[in-house]
């Protein structure tokens, strides 16, 4: 870490920053230049308060040149991490499809989604049950009863459940689920993270809609802190100017997480995109780009198929984009 | 609400979905145009999911004409809201000055600085003793100790005091705390708010990084449908491109949300820009623009003094920001 | 279009917008809700002024239903245009690949790279002569001996060449060039678009790095409604909060532009991203969700040989991308 | 500056980029960590490009200590500005009043609009001749025609007129104009900003939508490099994610940039905003937050007449504005 003073900054205020620091156990390498002193900080700055540092009155700026997440970081474990989920896996050479319903809304419902998409390539079935809604007078979910009629499918087909959690005293209707999900307005619920820090269950954390990769890596840092490292992580789309999409997909967080961490990351093209007819184009992109797997809305409801479609896909559009990912996929491993 | 059908759409498709429409207690109108149908949807639009009807896909857009939170609603409640926190208030012809240190660090802290705001016209105390950090290796506050001796501060100085919760389960802990904060990263917490909705303390409610104004009135909405109608909303700076200051204070959102509702608005120039030197300006524009209050990180602890100032303010610094925001707001209400 | 007007709007002044409309040629259709009063503009609204509309006091918010390009819109012009260059071409079923350094810095520079990126699959060179930068200070190009230098490379390889334009008083000096760019700062700098729509050249028109898609084809309008309709779009990423790369590369651009416009896209991975490592994947994912092309920096100069690479490619990591992405090419044309 | 380099960097790799930096001038200072060497570039690194070095391999990050920009930091120029405008002044204790119609419609308009504003305290006339539309259908202003009835209302009432130039060639229509305003569009049109520094006439430059302040002050470099250091600086809101208000008002701008430069900040809160109602409390915001003016739009014409109002003030609605201002304005000069 670099501490780069103001110019001004005069001997003695120099000499208390650096008795502070290395109060803190780090050493201090001071160089000063012509209009500016530049303080190194060496050791174990990942418990080093950056914000801190920069809001003294004497510090211009304050760079991490070291990451501020470890067990995360790709540098202190080169290899994949590979997500063990029932009788499948996420990481690694597996590409994982969680496809189903935005909301689960009946039995019957998830039951027929469920061996539609199992069919169409699936590898797990995702659907919601507790739904964060922007208003309180939306569709809150069906709850315990939504997670009961997911575990049903599972039973049914044998596809692993991914579902949303969005209070940590719902921990135990998630006993059987899974995959976990983390939503992007809970990225930095600090306090849920670390609750599912002290499970072993996998956890599927989705970027916070303004959220940068680095503080999507802290928040998963946040769990594994706890004891839990079965991390996915998910690219679902970031808040922009731009109008025709409902977010900004953000696909070049595909190879830079792949940089930056061993955790495998998926995307969320449906979300990302909220326009059905753009999914399977941002599928193909996802697997092209190396992404370790995709969630994809799928619905049978009647509400949707009374218009003949919605924002997410029929069983036949979504059998379609598997389909088509595979060519991709296979097209790239003869590579 | 309004709905524009895409062209090509053919009558039964529209039957369908007017039928639907109607079924869910809706009027509907329905203006065939030259390429486009608009169907006009009249009635209680506020419980109408429209992201649902954006899906279909014979939909190209939705646009609402009545905004979507109703208790938060100027329109139905025309006369501004005022929240009385213990013997002071806010709203109406007060201006809150909530001032405090960033973190509660000891008894004498936060006792020392209680005093110091009281003198310079501080008309709560304000402290953090949870604190959301993005990394789990930085300081997460004194927590229950933290809350006491905010309460020691309180019996001494008599300024109501405005402290964070991040978790339901610790509301316990503030029974005798004058108002909830809900910080920016927890705005759409539904499970949150849901249960603040439950209490009747002041709830003092950030917008989030990247929420829009919309959002941060229904995210009042959810605590308000809970039957609490005692919020306080605080803007404090928004995620944009800009580096130099840490996030953009968006202060256009004072007269805007003024327009809205009734609810009082306060702002954090500290955490919106980051850099002391900028509070008091900011300061100053807020009280001139129309802003309720403010909510002003002030300090006294050594590492801050060591180096001469901080992101927050010296008590001394404060006292002339108030002195001046003083003059602002007799000038105009002179006007 | 659709104006809503507000709530308590009188009859008077409903009568006199909408005389006012109806002088300016449009059909108008009112329809009053319990609430509000909504006015349908029915005719050719493509030159009707809605910020002007939408200014009008009594106006709450005005909607377009058309979109304001005509000349762009795919809806008037559903095939793909095919933009001719030299004995290439840009659009339906070719795949164009413009390669080659970031600046022209020397005749051997660009006569270099042009035989390596032809070897390596380029279907056009591209190379900076006037260079748009943030400071003063920087290297501005080699202006007219830049451009001379890649007529000398167009001489010897056969690549049809393409250049920046800053300025519309240096038109005489592109009288060879194939394609005429327009950058991303110039994206609307309409003098500039204006002129470039009196000839009949190729122009490769970037997005702004805050522009939106429907600005973007609004500034392709300004020079087709000059009588020049050969345009290539091309997204080269967007400003937004993240930091790890350089912009934010807006893939669903190009399933979005497909469906608004007839004309070309391409990506520009080697701007948008700022990143060497990252042009292959995003440029395998450009191809994978439909670009027409791509646009990407390849080097060979010693600066960057010195340091063993650089944010544009060498001339072998190059081959690599372009023998990959003909892999995805094919993988998918035999979907 | 300092470069930080990548970790796996060898010693020889070192060696030539510090022969390289060596060679263009600067002194090079290097120090070697555990694991990341970082140098330090010391000189005049104003003239150092340092997206080419970052772009090189083995650097991971740099970092300027230094602003890149000279003439107009206030490092280098503690005293305010002052821009001289016929008998009136922008910078150091004037506030300057900029007010006028958005376009020059007419000759009697124009004159109407100008004795208006004189009388209600305005100190300049604004207007635009020439207009930057997104749609090249929408009306381009008066033009050269619109530059003779602003002088013609120059001549009537003294005030000195401001108006914008989209085009260097047009820079002969500018002779008698006082202030020539650069919009938002072109803030990077650094051709345009070039031919400006030619000139010596006082320029009102506007920071671009998607601009930080950096990006602001190295255009007025552009223009300053050439010799012209006559530069009004104006914030007019950025491109956010809020849709409430058309732009996003960045009023923290004031403060920063009177730190960072000696140059003069004007606000223009019509533009920022897009709606009447908030001109005023956020014109009072800025002269409480230290600016040096503002520009504000004031209407008489008949569309706007008619339904009484719209973006722009009426001149009676300007009156209050710069009556209340004024109010402001001495509160705290008897600070």
């Amino acid at each position: 870490m670099i501490a780069v003073l103001k110019s001004g900054t005069n001997d003695k205020q120099i000499d208390n920053l650096s008795s502070w620091l290395k109060a803190q156990g780090l050493d201090v390498h001071i160089s000063k230049g012509s209009e500016h002193t530049v303080i190194g900080l060496i050791g174990d700055t990942s418990k080093v308060d950056a914000e801190l540092i920069e809001s003294l009155e004497i510090v211009e700026s304050v760079k991490r040149i070291s990451e501020p997440f470890k067990s995360a970081n790709r540098k202190f474990h080169p290899d994949d991490s590979i997500i063990q989920v029932g009788n499948t896996s996420v990481g690694g050479n597996t590409f994982a499809i969680m496809a189903g319903p935005c909301s689960v809304e009946s039995e019957e419902q998830v039951m027929e989604i469920a061996k539609a998409v199992k069919k169409a390539g699936a590898t797990m079935l995702r659907g919601g049950a507790f739904k964060p809604r922007t208003s309180p007078y939306d569709f809150q979910g069906l709850k315990a009863d939504g997670i009961e009629f997911l575990l049903e499918a599972k039973k049914e087909t044998g596809l692993p459940i991914v579902t949303e959690i969005m209070n940590a005293n719902h921990l135990s209707l998630f006993e059987d689920v899974d995959v976990i999900q983390v939503g992007a307005r809970n990225m930095q619920n600090f306090e849920l993270l670390k609750e599912l820090g002290k499970t072993n269950k996998p956890i599927l954390l989705k970027r916070g809609l303004a959220n940068t990769l680095k503080e999507l890596l802290m928040s998963a840092e946040y769990i594994m802190a706890g004891g839990n490292e079965n991390i996915i992580l998910c690219e679902r789309g970031i808040r922009t100017f731009e109008t025709y999409t409902r977010n900004t997909l953000d696909l070049s967080a595909v190879p830079m997480l792949r940089e930056l961490t061993h955790l495998p990351v998926i995307i969320d093209p449906s979300h990302a995109t909220g326009v059905a007819r753009l999914v399977k184009p941002m599928a193909l992109a996802a697997a092209a780009c190396g992404a370790d797997g995709l969630m994809i809305e799928v619905h049978n409801d009647p509400v949707h198929a009374l218009c003949d479609g919605a924002q997410s896909l029929t069983p036949d559009a979504f059998a379609d984009v598997t389909h088509s990912v595979k060519k991709v996929l296979k097209a790239l491993s003869e590579d």
